[in-house]
C-alpha cells in the first residue's frame, strides 16, 4: 500500500492506473471515498475518476492536487496473468518453451539511413539483438525473418506466408509468437492472422514502433519487450496487437486483432480498440487480461489461408459518381461499402448495387464512422439497400470486413455461403457482445 | 412540487423525466440524494439513475419501488448566452436581428412514420415549430426550407444552393444562420460551406439530431435550441457544427466545420473535432468561444461556389489492385488518396500515380488514421510519392481534402494553381497551423 500525499499530484498516478485497481481518495475537504476504478463516463472531465463503491454506487470524483491517494494491491478483477495462469504447452516438460519473434521489416526493425535521411529496415538478426539486448532476459527468444519490407507493401500474399510461419513456430514448441510489423498496415495483417489461425495454443502478438529504434523517443524497445513478456506468459489464445497505451513507456494495451485501428499517424498510442475495451494491459506488475480474452487451446493450431482477391472496398462520399463506383467494382465477387451513419449511401448508387447482387456479388455494409453499429431498419435508405440485397455487417470495421471478405470468398462458393461466412463469428470480431442482428 | 410515495413506482416517473430536472430520492434505507438528472453512463443498469449533486459529484442510484421521489420545477436550460456576449450587427439599430433557420430534411426535422416504422422528414414549417415551441423565446426565428432530403442524398449541387441561401439570409439581415441537416453527411456540407462562404458577419451553425424529435431520447430539441442561441449571440464569424458534447442535454460542442467528423453511427456525441479542440461550448451559462475562433466580419458575406466535380477519393488498403484504382481515377482532374500512416501506399500504385500527375491530374495525400499529419520525408515510400508529384496535405481529413479539391478545381486552371489552392488556408482548415487551444 503506497500512501502518496504532498509530493506528487494524485491525478498523475490515478490516470495511469489500470481499471479495476482499488484506491482510497481523501479529499482536501475531508471526504473519504474507497472503491474500484471504473472507466470514466462521457460527462467526466479532466481530473475526474469514477469509483465503484462497496455499496454498488458509482461516484465521479474530481481530483485536486491536495487530495490524498492510497492505492491498494491489484484485485482479482484483472489478475496478474503470470501468477494466475501459468501455462504449459501440451507435451512440454521442465522449462517453459521459447518465444518466437518473426520480423517483417518496418520501423521496429529499422534504423535511420544517414545517406538518405530516411529509415531503412534492419535485416540481420544480430543487428536486432544489438538493438534489444534485454530481450532474452526472461527466457530464450528465437528470431526469424519472414518478410523484409515496409508495412505499406505487405498484402494478402504475405498474410498467408505469415500465418503459415506462425503455425510452424507453435508446432516447433513456441509458447507464444511475436510478429514485429510496420505500423501502417499492422491492423490489416492482425485481422488476417486472426481470420486464418485457429485453436491457438498461445498468443500471437503483433507489435510495432512509431519511431525507429535508434531515436531517443523510440517506442520500439519497450513495445517489443512487453510483447515478448505477453508471449512468454502464454495465457492468451488469440491474435492481439500490443502497443503503447499512452505516451509513457511503462503501460501497453493488448488489443483484439479485429477491433484495433491505427488512429493517429505518429503518436505512440496511435492504436485504439474500436467498439470495445482492450483485452488487457501489460505494465510493471505483469500481464493483466480481461475476462473476455480467449484462453489458449490445448490442440495444435489450425491454418486456413484459402483466399480470393476478387474483392473491393468502396468508401462512399457525397459526389461519388455511381458509374465510377460501378466500374471499380466490375467483375468482383465481393465488395465492402463504408457507408455513412447507420450504413447509407446516395440512392443514385442503388441500381448498380442491385445489379451487382443479382449477378452474385456479395455487397456488405459497414459505417465510415468507425464506431457504432450499422442498422438498416431506421431509415428508408437502409431498407432499400437491404431489399437490394446488401448485407449489413453490424460493428465490423470497414477494413476488417474487407480482410474477412477475402477469406470468406476463399472458403465459400455461392453468394449465400459468402453471406453466412461474413455473419459468422470467426475470431470474436463482432464487439457488440458478438451481437449480429438477424437480417431477413 | 410533487411528492410521490407508495402509489406509483418512482422508476416509471424518473425514466420519463428530461435530463436536467432536479429531483430528490429518499431510499428505503433512509439515504437522501438531491441533484440534477444526468444521462446514465455506460455501466448503469436498468432502474439506475445518475444524479449530479450540488457538490459536483455524480452518483448512480438504483431505484427500488419503495423509494420516495420528489420532482422540482424545471430550471431554464440556456439562460445566459445573450447576456454574456451581446453582439450588434454593423449598421444595426434598436432590436437585434432575427435568426434564420434553414432546413434540409434529415433527422432533426423528421418523425417516425408509423406505417413503415421508419423515419420520414418533416416538411411543414408549422410542424417544425410544433416540435420546437421554445425556439422563438429569445427572439424571432425565420424558418425556410432549402432542401428536403435525407443527408446521404445531399451532394455538391446542394452545397451550392445552401451557400447561396445562407448568404441571402445574411443580406436579409440575419444575425446568424442555423442549418438543420441530417448527420450522415453533415460534416461534408459544413466543409463545403466553409470553403465557399467568406467574410461572414455572423455564425453559420450546422446542427443535426441523432434521434428523431418525437422520441423521448431525441437530442434534436436541445441541439437546435443551443444552435439558435449561438446564432443569436452572433459573436462568431465562421461555419461551425454544433452537437452534443457528451450524452447530456446541457452541453454542446462548437466544432470548426473543416475539423469535424462523425465518429459514431448513433451516439448523441458522435461529432468530434480532429487534430484540434472544439472552438467552444454552449452550456447553461451561455456561449463560450476559444481565442482562435474567428470573429464576425464587418462586410457583407462573399460566396464563391465555382466547382468542378471531376475529382475522386481513393481509400488505399492492402490488396487494392492498381489497375482498378487507375480505372476509377481515369480522366479525373484531381484525386485525394487516404494513405496509411504518414501518407503511404504500396509501390505497385506508383506507376499509375506518376502517369496521372504527368497528364495534369492533381494527386493529394492524406492519412486514413484521421489524426496526425502526413509527412513524406520519413520513409522512402513518401519520398518516392513526392518525386512522383503527389502533394502532401498535412492534417487535412481525407473527406475535407476531397471537398476542398472540388472547389479548388473550380477556381484554378493549371495543376500548379490547383496545388497552390489546396495548400492555401481558406477557412482555418489546417489545424496544425491554426491550433485553437485556449478556451476563454
Amino acid at each position: 500500500m503506497n500512501g502518496t500525499g504532498s509530493e506528487e499530484d494524485p491525478w498523475s498516478i490515478l490516470r495511469s492506473l489500470p481499471r479495476g485497481r482499488e484506491v482510497e481518495i481523501e479529499t482536501a475537504g475531508g471526504a473519504r471515498w474507497r472503491g474500484t476504478l471504473v472507466p470514466p463516463h462521457e460527462l467526466s472531465g479532466e481530473r475526474t475518476v469514477q469509483l465503484k463503491l462497496a455499496n454498488g454506487y458509482n461516484v465521479g470524483i474530481r481530483i485536486s492536487p491536495q487530495d490524498r491517494l492510497t492505492v491498494f494491491p491489484p484485485s482479482p478483477l484483472l489478475p496478474n496473468a503470470k501468477a494466475v495462469n501459468p501455462q504449459r504447452l501440451p507435451g512440454e516438460s521442465g522449462e517453459p518453451g521459447h518465444v518466437s519473434l518473426l520480423t517483417t521489416g518496418g520501423t521496429i526493425a529499422s534504423r535511420v539511413d544517414y545517406r538518405t535521411g530516411g529509415v531503412r529496415p534492419v535485416k540481420e538478426e544480430s543487428e536486432i539483438l544489438a538493438f534489444y539486448p534485454s530481450l532474452e532476459e526472461g527466457g530464450p527468444v528465437r528470431i526469424r525473418t519472414v518478410l523484409d519490407r515496409l508495412s505499406e507493401e505487405i498484402g494478402p500474399g504475405d498474410w498467408v506466408a505469415l500465418a503459415e510461419a506462425v503455425a510452424a513456430e507453435f508446432r516447433d514448441g513456441a509458447r507464444g509468437v511475436v510478429v514485429a510489423h510496420g505500423t501502417d498496415t499492422l491492423a490489416y495483417t492482425a485481422s488476417a492472422l486472426a481470420f486464418t489461425l485457429g485453436s491457438l495454443p498461445g498468443p500471437v502478438v503483433l507489435v510495432g514502433a512509431q519511431r525507429s529504434p535508434d531515436r531517443p523517443s523510440s517506442d520500439g524497445s519497450s513495445n517489443l519487450q512487453a510483447a515478448v513478456e505477453l508471449a512468454r506468459v502464454g495465457a492468451l489464445g488469440e491474435v492481439a496487437v500490443l502497443m503503447h497505451a499512452g505516451l509513457s513507456d511503462d503501460r501497453f494495451s493488448i488489443h483484439r486483432a479485429t477491433w484495433v485501428r491505427k488512429m493517429h499517424s505518429s503518436r505512440r498510442d496511435a492504436f485504439r480498440s474500436r467498439n470495445g475495451e482492450p483485452l488487457g494491459y501489460v505494465d510493471g506488475s505483469g500481464v493483466h487480461l480481461a475476462a473476455g480474452a480467449r484462453a489458449p487451446s490445448t490442440g495444435p493450431p489450425t491454418v486456413d489461408t484459402r483466399l480470393d482477391l476478387s474483392a473491393g472496398l468502396f468508401w462512399f462520399h457525397p459526389g461519388a459518381a455511381p458509374h465510377r463506383a460501378q466500374l471499380a467494382a466490375e467483375g468482383l465477387r465481393g465488395l465492402i461499402i463504408a457507408g455513412t451513419g447507420l450504413g447509407h449511401l446516395a440512392s443514385g448508387h442503388l441500381p448498380w448495387i442491385r445489379q451487382a447482387v443479382e449477378r452474385g456479388t456479395f455487397v456488405g455494409m459497414t459505417t465510415q464512422c468507425l464506431e457504432g453499429q450499422t442498422d438498416p431498419y431506421v431509415y428508408a435508405t437502409g431498407r432499400e439497400l437491404l431489399r437490394a440485397g446488401v448485407t449489413y455487417l453490424s460493428d465490423l470495421l470497414p477494413e476488417v470486413a474487407y480482410v474477412k471478405l477475402l477469406f470468406a470468398l476463399g472458403r465459400a462458393k455461392t453468394l449465400d455461403e459468402v453471406r453466412a461466412q461474413l455473419l459468422t463469428d470467426w475470431a470474436g470480431e463482432f464487439p457488440g457482445r458478438h451481437g449480429v442482428r438477424e437480417l431477413s
